[in-house]
């Protein structure tokens, strides 16, 4: 059974998803209010600071070396919401828990243009600013969550197709991956998941996509080649529409020769991980990461 | 007529006044998540430091030289909620405004052992710290809000006190002055209030004097002899409670020789310049004391 702090992440997407669908001019907790859901983790310091022209905030645990190995963070939020500051408090939480630095990024948002693949270049530019400075691909690690997680993959491809080393491997949190909608859960959890409907995945794939084939390997994680990618650690609650998103992806990494681990949390919604420091589901989440990543980032 | 994006702070005092009265476990907005109300400023960083055992949070704008002045920020919250992160942004928007550098603190609160004097003294200890830094009294002014107004002034008595130099000035935003809750307003705005009840503060005093004089001039800037201190800039919503904690501290520091200010703001809440970056009240009152800092800190 669930925690009861963490039916706090129930009752939050309960309001989004009622929000969503019955706008208020006055709502108090919203999508772009996502991080009450995260206690502040201390012992951390924020710096804001331009990635060749993309919006970026360094997450500095104290007492974590300057060179210390990076988590290049990508949030989600379905292209429509969220920022690198709704998920600052989770982001650093899973820094201070390996030890590592993390560069959290802004990208935009289908209402800002940010349709394919732009947040793709975007997130393109921000590996590759972190590149010149100096950090090792082998030093740096891909962390996202629900569009975020798609985006920590297609990345990855784009990175490839232009002759950039790929990085050490990725943290997928409920990623969205499949792009024609087609998981089975999408119907076996309808009901279960507090945030999603079908309608609304595919409504925000349509406006993501903008005309862009959905089966296109360069969008669709599910129908890219993995060849060479690092290893993967995808974490999904067993409630979610998107839950099959992740078993389908971890199959056919697993098919592609990919390390794949993939850890399905009972009882749990999508992004979970965001009442780490307030729910025990998130912050064995966050563990679960930690330990994953430390060896592969060559941290003891 | 209050602007509806100021009602935001209307409607979130109402419902922490509910959840205060009937808690519920899964609250999602609740005294610890006021920072809802508040735009991210953005282009701040964010550095925490420990203040002589004090934790402390520096508001770093860019562009800000690094011997900038220095506004000590506290945060308010009845001595029974908020943090340096609550407020992180409300102030860190008043920094930009004036081009200053912030040090927001965080004090004990009552259930942390935080009554009368705790937090004043580690407001003193912070502000010590300051002067340790190298930066001249004459370079820093105080803001506070609520309860942190309260401190702004009492941390300056025990300053004194101790033959410490006294600030360049101090900003209070909705301050909290008369312990012995005597105030007309207690009763005309009584219904008016989001927030409070006059029973509740009475409650909040009694906790956090824990046995000490409501008439302790230590205590009840209402009560304290001003002499000597600097200018003084008091904002207020004329819906509040503490409407008349303004207006009778204001009258006792101008019959101290004090240089005073007082805006008293139609239609306003309790520190509903916790909207900044929203509302345009909030907006037009954080112009309002920025316009009035910046010549008493040397800015042009």
């Amino acid at each position: 059974m669930a925690s009861k702090e963490s039916l706090r992440v129930d009752r939050y997407w309960r309001t989004v998803r009622q929000a969503t669908m019955n706008p208020q001019p006055d709502d108090l907790v919203t999508n772009s209010q996502w991080d009450v859901l995260t206690a502040e983790p201390r012992g951390v310091d924020y710096l804001e600071v331009d990635a060749d022209g993309v919006p970026a905030l360094w997450l500095l645990p104290h007492g974590v070396a300057e060179d210390a190995p990076v988590l290049l963070c990508i949030h989600g939020g379905g292209y429509v919401g969220g920022s690198m500051f709704t998920h600052r408090k989770m982001f650093a939480h899973l820094a201070k828990a390996i030890g590592a630095r993390a560069l959290a990024i802004d990208y935009k948002l289908v209402f800002q243009g940010g349709t394919f693949p732009t947040p793709v270049v975007e997130g393109l530019t921000a590996y590759q600013w972190l590149l010149d400075q100096g950090v090792p691909a082998t030093r740096v690690m891909f962390a996202g969550d629900s569009a975020g997680g798609q985006l920590s993959v297609t990345v990855q491809l784009r990175a490839r197709a232009e002759g950039l080393p790929l990085p050490a491997g990725a943290m997928l949190i409920s990623p969205w991956t499949d792009l024609e909608v087609t998981g089975e859960s999408m119907v076996s959890n309808d009901g279960n998941d507090a945030l999603f409907s079908k309608q609304w995945i595919v409504d925000m794939v349509a406006a993501f996509l903008d005309g862009t084939d959905p089966r296109s390997p360069e969008a669709s994680p599910v129908q890219a080649d993995l060849t060479g990618f690092g290893p993967l650690y995808i974490q999904v609650g067993d409630q979610e529409l998107l839950l099959d998103d992740s078993r389908i992806f971890a199959k056919h990494a697993e098919q592609a020769g990919v390390d794949v681990r993939l850890d399905v949390f009972a009882d749990q919604q999508h992004t979970f991980q965001m009442a780490a420091g307030l729910a025990p589901e998130a912050d064995e989440a966050i563990e679960r990461l930690a330990a994953w990543a430390r060896p592969k980032l060559g941290l003891g």
